[in-house]
């Protein structure tokens, strides 16, 4: 069922859909953001979300103190307004608003926001898998970036422009060194001989959390995991292959270019592991 | 002497401040922008900065159409309020505001902000020359994005937030491989044994206008110019040091490090082509 939420926003703790134009997020993209998927009113993985914020925070020196309480006071406020079973909760941090120029100076207040909006169904690609691509636009390595969702998103927003066929669900990006590093909105996976592996993210690529729920959940249930740098064609071996985030779960790939998959037992294990993980 | 003006700004052509948290410049650092100094409510290189604007929005498959009758019509009602000599005019163009995910719809229309703001007065800086030091922050290389002055600024923030120290005018980058490219928020030429030489933007960095200005000045002028790409150490070998940008024009580098210099005969011959040019 495709719900319709009327958009539930929040900027510096008051009701409001406007920030100005001074802010630093829209000047340089200097903030982090969040995307939380809350289901019967509980904000899943919550915990995660917010030490993978507090890492972006201390990465780009944004002074954490103070923003939970800010966020969970929004979510105080949202929540009940919310009267669907399935949302998703955006958070935004930026370093705030402030004169032009670069310098990150450390009297600016962050700016926070948050909303909430409708969730898509996403069980049938959930059930039936998707088909991926790959995409040209490369992400650029930079330890300092990698790993944290901040707000630069130009490369993942050129590699999903790269195709409008709506049959297709996902791109498949690489480091300019041709290195496997995940999709332009999800982290990749796949398996071979039993074993799960997923490409490094400490150059570049985003560590999701949905990401690290699933290592965590493999690692718990002796499915031995393999985190390492990979060339493209290690996919040909793979006898299943799936993407993730916080918000679509694992959806199983079936086809990427030539490449074609049945969804195997480990991302079906997975699935029916996480299930049991949000339902806790 | 520094001047104060009320900040006058526009955001799709009327009067305000404020912008949808729903951007795209705010979500994804989706957009472009040009800072352009404006003497005598006349506004310097405006089709130099038009022309990256272009590019930027041609690279990024943001409609360029409209956007300079948008721009031009901005100017026509800031310009007027406008009673100081020298100010800063600044464009932003984003995708536009749209619904959550990458994918950069054709059926965005563009935001358009203006801003004109007090422009600082920098001639010491420009007659007795500054200090520079190095940066650890690298630029990453990614040749798409290379050139054009997106709002992706995080390295340059990190950069910039390296130091606190306000006699340090600014700091030098380097790409991964440790190459020489830019400043924070300028270009970087040197001369040595009567040449003039700056890195090449084609894998990061951003194209200056005021760089290119200086190049077609030098090259009209018969000083001999190099662009390509350099290690750090050449500047151990430069008789003269300088950085540029739209705003600043010229800076005499006097120091960097262990590296001193005197401000040179090239670098005032360019500062007087320069002036000239801007006089005309």
């Amino acid at each position: 069922m495709n719900q319709i939420i009327q958009e539930l926003t929040r900027v510096n703790g008051q009701a409001s859909q406007i920030l100005a134009i001074t802010d630093r997020g829209l000047c340089y993209g200097d903030g982090l953001f969040e995307t939380i998927k809350v289901c019967s009113n509980k904000p899943l993985l919550w915990d995660a979300h917010f030490s993978r914020l507090e890492l972006g925070c201390k990465r780009l020196g944004i002074p954490f103190g103070g923003l939970k309480d800010r966020f969970d006071a929004d979510l105080k406020a949202l929540l009940p307004l919310n009267s669907h079973d399935t949302a998703v909760l955006k958070l935004t941090v930026t370093r705030g608003s402030g004169p032009r120029g670069y310098f990150p100076s450390k009297a600016l207040r962050p700016t926070t926001i948050s909303s909430l909006t409708a969730a898509t169904d996403f069980s049938r690609k959930a059930a039936e898998g998707v088909i991926l691509r790959w995409c040209d636009t490369p992400l650029s390595i930079n330890p300092l970036l990698a790993g944290i969702k901040h707000l630069n998103r130009l490369e993942q927003v050129l590699a999903r422009g790269e195709w409008e066929n709506t049959d297709i669900a996902e791109g498949l990006m690489r480091d300019p060194d041709g290195c496997l590093i995940e999709g332009t909105m999800s982290n990749l996976f796949w398996c071979s001989a039993g074993v799960l592996y997923t490409p490094d993210i400490d150059r570049c690529g985003v560590a999701g959390v949905m990401r690290a729920t699933l290592l965590a959940l493999a690692l718990k249930h002796q499915i031995p995991v393999v985190v390492g740098r990979f060339m493209p064609d290690v996919l040909n071996e793979a006898d299943e292959v799936f993407i993730c985030n916080s918000l679509i779960d694992i959806w199983p790939v079936i086809r990427l270019d030539g490449l074609t998959w049945e969804i195997g037992p480990v991302t079906g294990q997975l699935q029916t592991l996480l299930k049991e993980e949000n339902s806790v």
